[in-house]
This record gives structure tokens, C-alpha cells and sequence, in this order.
């Protein structure tokens, strides 16, 4: 019993934590941080990016999609996450789904929004975004 | 070190189930038969596909959308799955990422082509797809 309640607890912890990892991002992202915005992201060669145009791999190539897409903070707009859906996948893993809106002038792009899946990955300095589908 | 082969032998298997479930969702989808291709997916409510029309939860919901979507083998196409990718996660978790094509006459929506990602967990009767982000 006690090592449910344990379990429990951890898990529940693990749902915290991955919530605050988003939260940061998006903090960091309406500060037109990308380096910042980016430590939400497993810092490795397996991370991985499925969007519009195909896949990217790997950290550096993550990054540079956001850096070529978002070069300035008007172009960056303000990035609320909703409908954060977090789902266990074990222990060290994780399965969170939601929602983006990006608000932003038209002149820079315009509005957008869409659904996100991420997988994420327990680290010893923290949970990390190892896969992100974005459409 | 046996314990390491014994590992890494259960985690190719593992991956080999996985592929073979998505070779007999393509199967089943070519004989234009739903209910078969649905055994791919995990027969639970925790079940959810991401698609356009946003987030489906659960098994029925799920099957009706493909119902819906898909009504006869005509507008079902012919499905090709490719670039396969399977990343164990733990050991009864998996991420698949991957490419699908399907090709259809014009007069039945035409071809279309995207990408997924997958998350599959290890039931007692086999791998099943728990959630599905296509786009």
C-alpha cells in the first residue's frame, strides 16, 4: 500500500514537473528566448520534429527549424499551450498531447494554431521533449 | 551480459511485432476491411487520434471516425506505410514514427500523404496502438 501511494505520488510529481517544462517554454518563447524555449527539448541526437515539412533530427536541426521559421520576436508572437493532456508512459516516460495558438500580427505571418503530441523523456536534470508532432 | 543479449533480443522483438502490426493494418485496410484494421489500435477508451478535426478519445470513437471518413473500399484507397522508424520506450512502450501514402482515384478524394506518429503499448495479446497524431 505504501509503495502504491508512493508510486502514485510520483507519477502525480512527474505530471507537475512536465506541465512546469511546458510553461517555461512558453514563458520563454513570449520572451523571444528560442535558446531558452529550446531547454524544454531532449538536448541529443534522437530528439526529433514531425511537422509541415517533413521530419527533422536531432537537437541542432530542431533548433535551427525554429530559428529560420521565428528570427524575430514579431515573428515569434505570443504562444499560449491549452488542452494539456499528460499521460504516464511508465515511469520515465511520457505522452502529452494539447493545443497551440500563436497570436501574432498579420504582417508577421498571422495567427496560427494546432495540436501538439510529445513524448517525453526523463533525464537526471529534468523531463525533456525527445518527439514533437506538431500539424 | 546475458541479461544485456537477453534485453536487447527482447527488444528487437518487440520492435518486429510492431512492424508487423502496422503490415497487417495495411493489409486489412487494402481489403477494405475496418473492423480487421481497428485490431491495430488498443480496444480501450484511453485510446486517442489526432488528427484535422482535432482529438478523438476512445476505441468506438476512433472507429467511427474511419467509418465516417472512409465508406466504402473505394474511398479507402490503397494504404502504403513507409520510413518506419520504432524507438523503444521502456520496455512496454514504443514511439513509431512514419510516412503514410494513399493512393485513390480522383473521383473518390484523390491521393493523399502525410505523417504519423504513433505510441504503442504491450498488451497481454499483443502491441496496440494507444494514440496516433496524423497529419
Amino acid at each position: 500500500m505504501l509503495a502504491l501511494l508512493l508510486s502514485a505520488s510520483l507519477l502525480a510529481s512527474s505530471a507537475e514537473e512536465i506541465r512546469a517544462v511546458l510553461d517555461r517554454q512558453a514563458r520563454d518563447w513570449n520572451r523571444g528566448d528560442i535558446s531558452a524555449f529550446m531547454r524544454g527539448y531532449d538536448r541529443s541526437p534522437e530528439l526529433t520534429f514531425a511537422g509541415q515539412s517533413g521530419v527533422r533530427r536531432g537537437f541542432e536541426a530542431v533548433e535551427a527549424r525554429y530559428r529560420e521559421k521565428y528570427s524575430t520576436p514579431a515573428k515569434m508572437g505570443k504562444l499560449r499551450f491549452s488542452e494539456v493532456e499528460v499521460r504516464m508512459l511508465g515511469e520515465n516516460h511520457a505522452l502529452v498531447l494539447g493545443r497551440f495558438d500563436l497570436d501574432r500580427a498579420a504582417a508577421f505571418g498571422g495567427p496560427a494554431s494546432g495540436r501538439f503530441t510529445l513524448v517525453l523523456v526523463k533525464r537526471p536534470q529534468g523531463w525533456r521533449i525527445l518527439h514533437d508532432h506538431t500539424s
